[in-house]
Order: structure tokens, then sequence, then C-alpha cells
């Protein structure tokens, strides 16, 4: 997969370019990753990025035409150049999206900044995407976000099945996970893990999802479709709580 | 406020350190930030920090001891240490919980791994955040982007206009901004931005702020309480949408 980001802090990738599971798709040759300086693209003497907002208000706002720029040239360079802007103004990202990203041939990344870009850019990309409801400083850290999420489901750079059992893959939140000691100070991992009883485990890890998924995320089984046994738990487990229900 | 880190991968931290906002916050000493090594307190000559999962499965979970031993370390330093687990279990980030974290005087991140931590840690923080849906390689970039979010809120960082219109404050998307040319090689700006009518201007960008939301985030509109105007400008927009609902 090609990818490039564009932004006017090319300074904040180097670390993540170095982050283990990135460097591996690098170095496997799955992922090229280009950060494209947009301040490059400025032109004149002054290189001006930004400029007051037209009708008042604070701060300042991103220009179009370094954008568009930079975006051209990039566009340029590769056939296939899904454009992505980062905005917490965008559609939610989500692990569904990942997996659609991860089949595309390539990716642009453009990266706001929090006082605003000049929205006549967002007619020339293909998504707004926002990778939650808060606001950050810049689109930096939600391209690093959007390219770790999709880059460690290129195929051969982790093993399929660390992928699989993950959170939101089937709706649910994980299981919670135990390793030694099996005893901690007093503190022991639930019994059944040391049954060797597979079918006993696997009964205990879909309650244990499916509790943990009505405690923090009730909203993920709104519209989910159960199976028989995962209804049968799921009455278990409300039977169980306090209040009844 | 105090700020403490604890990862297996320090490594990953000092660009983070070096984006400008945050760095503006440790001049200013509004933020002071130590990333701990969790690796440190792995302890033995084979410091080993993960193992395999009791009751079998793919991968390996991280060993709650060292983990343990690194939140113990920087507690006896702070006095108040809210402890948050970045997860994607975790309960949703939004900008409320950044303007809530905001006004603590201090904050422990700790960053899991995708293979997952000893669960038995969870009972020794105070809460477990998740910044979207869908699956980071760790629990670093989370972390950045809640300390992201959260720094930049903290008083004298960032002027306090440029944080009050934005999106999610008044629980709607930003407006769209423009800045100069007007004219973009035929692309104009809205003609109102240049009237000078400080009440139309209100007005469109009010107008403009609730058409994205309805087309990029119709469930914030669910449970939001509008105003008379903002009903009325509602319909409208309701009503000059293809299909007419």
């Amino acid at each position: 997969m090609k990818i490039s980001v564009l932004t006017m802090f090319p300074e904040l990738f180097p670390d993540f370019l170095r982050e283990p599971v990135i460097a591996r798709a690098r170095g496997l040759g799955k992922a090229e990753i280009s950060i494209v300086d947009i301040k490059a693209f400025a032109g004149g003497s002054f290189r001006r990025i930004d400029d007051d907002t037209y009708g008042g208000g604070a701060g300042m706002v991103m220009r179009a035409l370094p954008i568009l720029r930079a975006l051209e040239s990039v566009k340029e360079m590769g056939a296939n150049c899904h454009t992505i802007y980062l905005t917490p103004s965008g559609v939610p990202y989500t692990q569904k999206k990942a997996r659609e990203l991860s089949s595309l041939p390539g990716l642009v990344l453009l990266c706001g900044h929090y006082e605003g870009i000049d929205a006549r850019v967002l007619s020339h990309v293909d998504e707004e995407i926002s990778i939650g409801d808060y606001v950050l400083t810049g689109g930096e850290l939600p391209a690093k976000v959007v390219l770790d999420s999709v880059i460690r489901l290129l195929p051969g750079v982790l093993r399929e099945e660390s992928t699989r059992e993950e959170s939101f893959e089937n709706g649910l939140l994980e299981y919670p996970q135990y390793t030694k000691p099996a005893d901690l100070n007093g503190d022991r991992i639930p019994e059944v893990l040391l049954s060797g009883d597979h079918e006993k485990i696997r009964l205990w890890r879909l309650r244990a999802s499916l509790k943990l998924t009505l405690r923090h995320r009730p909203d993920l089984l709104e519209n989910r479709v159960f199976t028989e046994e995962e209804r049968k738990l799921l009455r278990e487990i409300q039977e169980e709580m306090p209040g009844g229900d």
C-alpha cells in the first residue's frame, strides 16, 4: 500500500515510522509511507500557510492553495489515491472502515489543524473522517491512528489469528485475558481457565465478552443479531445484575 | 498538571513531546510529563514482560506484576493520580471527558498492547477509556490523543476563544471556514461572509453547522435540546434536502 501523509508538521512523524508494527510493515514492503510537508507548497517569500477567517472569528485558517498543490503533486505520482481529510467534523472512524481501507492500493491522508482549513479543499477529498468525539491540536495523531489500524490489518503484517478475536470484530468487546502467575498475591485467575475444558472456556469467554459489552458499551448491543446461545447468556447476566434489569 | 505515561515503548514519545502545543504547555509549566518504561519493572535476568494466555489462544498477554510495580512507583510520587487504562474495551472518550480530566491535578495513563494485559491490573485503575471503535497496535497513540485533547484545554495554553466554538462544544459540528483569496480559480466563498453583517454571518454559520451535523452525525442531534431559532433552521434544511425528509 502506497501512503502519503500531508501535514504542516512532518517533524512529528519519525517516532511513528519507528513503531514496531509500522517498521515491520515498511521493512516487508507492505506499506510505503511518504510524509509530505504542506509548507513546501506555500510559495512566495513568506510561505504563508494560514490567514484570517472570512466573516470574523478567533484564530487562523489554513489556506486552500498550498494544500491543493500538495494534493496535486501526490496524485500525480499514484493512480489510486483515495484521499481522506481528518477532522472532528467527519464521519466516525470504525474497525469496519479500517478493514475497507486496508484493501485499497493507496491512501492519501490530509492532516487539518484545530483552527480549521479553507472549506474549499473539501470538494477535492473523498472522505472526511473523525477518530472520535473530541478535539485535538491537529490531524497528525488521527492520521497515525488511521494508519496504525489499517497497516496492522494488511496481510502478512500480523499473524491473522491475532486480529480475529479482537474487540469490534464480532460486535462485542474482547473478553479478559490472564497470564502467569495463576495466583498473584491472592488474586487468582478464574478457575475455569485452568480446567483444560475448551468448551467451558469458550462459554466463559463469550459470557465475559457479553458482560463487559453490557457494562461499557450497551450501545453496541442495540442493533446486534444474537445467537440463541448468546441470548441465553445475556438473560443470565441481566438476572444477576443489581437492580435486576 | 502532573502526568505519567506507563508504556513498554518509551521511544515512541519524543516526537509527541516536541509537538508545538505540548511543548508550549511544558515550557509554561502547565504540564509536566514523565514517560515511564514498564520494562524497567520486569525484574529478573530475562525481564519477561509477557507470557502465554491462560485458557489458550493466539498471542501473548502482558504480565500484571511489572505493570503493578510501575503503577506503585508512580503513585508513590504524587498525591492525586487518577489512573486511566487505554483499551478498545473501555468507555468511549469524549470532549466532555477531556474537559473533566483537564481540571484534575494529575493523570496516570497506562498503555496496553493489542494482545492484551493481565485483567487483574484493572482493579488498580480508575477508568478504562477507548478513543474509538477500532483496534490499534497499542495504547501509545490513545495516550497521546488523551493528553493532546486535555493539555490544550489547560488554562493559558491556547487562547480561550480558540476552544469555545469548536466541534462538540455546543453539541454540533463546527461550521466551514474560509480564508483568502475570496475567489480561488472561480471557487468563491459564500457572499454573506463578505457582507460585514454580523447577524447574517452568525445565522449562516449556525445553519451550516446544523446542516453538516445532520449529514455527518445525525446521532448528535437525537438527544439535543434545540433553540426556537435552531428548530426553524433545521426545518428549512430538511425541506431543501433531496427526498424531502
